[in-house]
């Protein structure tokens, strides 16, 4: 018996985010952030150094990827040009270091996570769609403990409609029976939105800069927005 | 219909690596070493360059995983270490801008491989298996032109016997009809063999030390080699 023959064909399909929606994440970007700041301190000002530093990763985007992997050559760019080239080796290499320490930091659970998933994955269909390093990603995953409740997992390099269309078509989905949990309205909610589905908004305390959305979820769309996880099995429960 | 549909249940299934199997890679790689080399030439011997980055970027597979971005932060690394941190901030940037020119490589076909493409995957679900950075696998897939051919597309962090079992599961794919193509032996071969499936290994001129096998295919294993791709329709057909 496949994973599809176990729930109803009609019934809601799950998909939840992975970054923020599930665990802590942009709080350890914060933390690299604070000592980033620190480190070039003596050459500028904390806004300076952010704004360059994002400038610098919109522009390296498309050819890196999401991921630490990425953002640490980026910061590493950044602190040679706003240096001017002063910045030492020792210095780089702690910036490599800061890297590392992302990559090996451990997963923290947000609140209501598991109890959610331990309700919802009995009833439903649930993929984890997450955009980022491949092998991070998976890490992550493993070491959440929470692989095991997931049907598929989707690791995608960008999370758009074309994206969402291939995983619905990929699984058999019928975007209108799919629900996307998600922190971010960007990446998560607006995408599905448009392709049928509907979309559960938890916000996390911080938002990337680059998963700012522009427009609000449509009027008449089935979006909803939630404080934090416990109370996904009703809002979940209220949509079949 | 399906892709599964449009081909008989218990033909053949034909899986295809890509870097060095479908278009040049160690090449552009080899490049960047000797431009590295010669960076790197007032302090140390060319033999003690390689030796070092190699062990540089073993110690940090694990974390990093494949691909050119992990590459280029090993790299890095590694001189600083050899240079003692003499190495400037300017020379820094120029590894950074060595491992950009590496992502934005124009993608070169090795020789027959559209010719096979267009032959077999018209009689065969045929799937692409690659290990890498997600984007940057991707990107060569559009850039090759070949992506049609494909009936999936599977990009992991590693290609061992769990990884090919996994797929073969999600791909209702039997593994005793299942031939790989690819130059590693260690990472296309002996995981598909070990399943029950037939390997056809068309080496590459540079292999990286990473992807050496120590063990050859057993005796009596469904095993091929082959010099270039041109072959590659009549061995698939003899396997039918």
């Amino acid at each position: 018996m496949t994973t599809r023959d176990a729930f109803p064909a009609g019934d809601l399909v799950l998909g939840f985010d992975a970054d923020d929606t599930l665990w802590h994440n942009e709080c350890i970007f914060e933390k690299t952030h604070e000592r980033y700041r620190a480190l070039l301190a003596r050459y500028h000002d904390a806004a300076t150094v952010d704004r360059t530093l994002f400038a610098t990763e919109m522009r390296n985007l498309d050819l890196y990827g999401y991921g630490v992997k990425g953002f640490t050559l980026s910061a590493i760019e950044t602190a040679i040009e706003l240096t001017a080239g002063k910045i030492s080796a020792e210095e780089i290499r702690e910036l490599i270091g800061l890297g590392r320490a992302m990559l090996a930091h451990p997963v923290e659970l947000l609140d209501g996570a598991t109890a959610a998933l331990e309700t919802l994955a009995r009833r439903h269909r649930t993929l984890l769609i997450t955009k980022g390093d491949l092998r991070d990603q998976q890490r992550k995953l493993a070491k959440s403990g929470l692989a095991g409740f997931f049907a598929h997992v989707e690791i995608v390099s960008e999370k758009d409609e074309t994206t969402y269309a291939e995983i619905f078509r990929r699984h058999a989905i019928v975007p209108q029976r799919f629900v996307m949990v998600g922190n971010s309205v960007k990446s998560d909610i607006l995408p599905v939105l448009a392709l049928g589905g509907a979309g559960i908004h938890v916000p996390y305390r911080i938002l990337w800069a680059a998963e700012h959305a522009e427009e609000a979820p449509p009027a008449g769309s089935r979006f909803f927005r939630l404080e934090s996880l416990h109370g996904l099995p009703a809002i979940v429960d209220a949509l079949r």
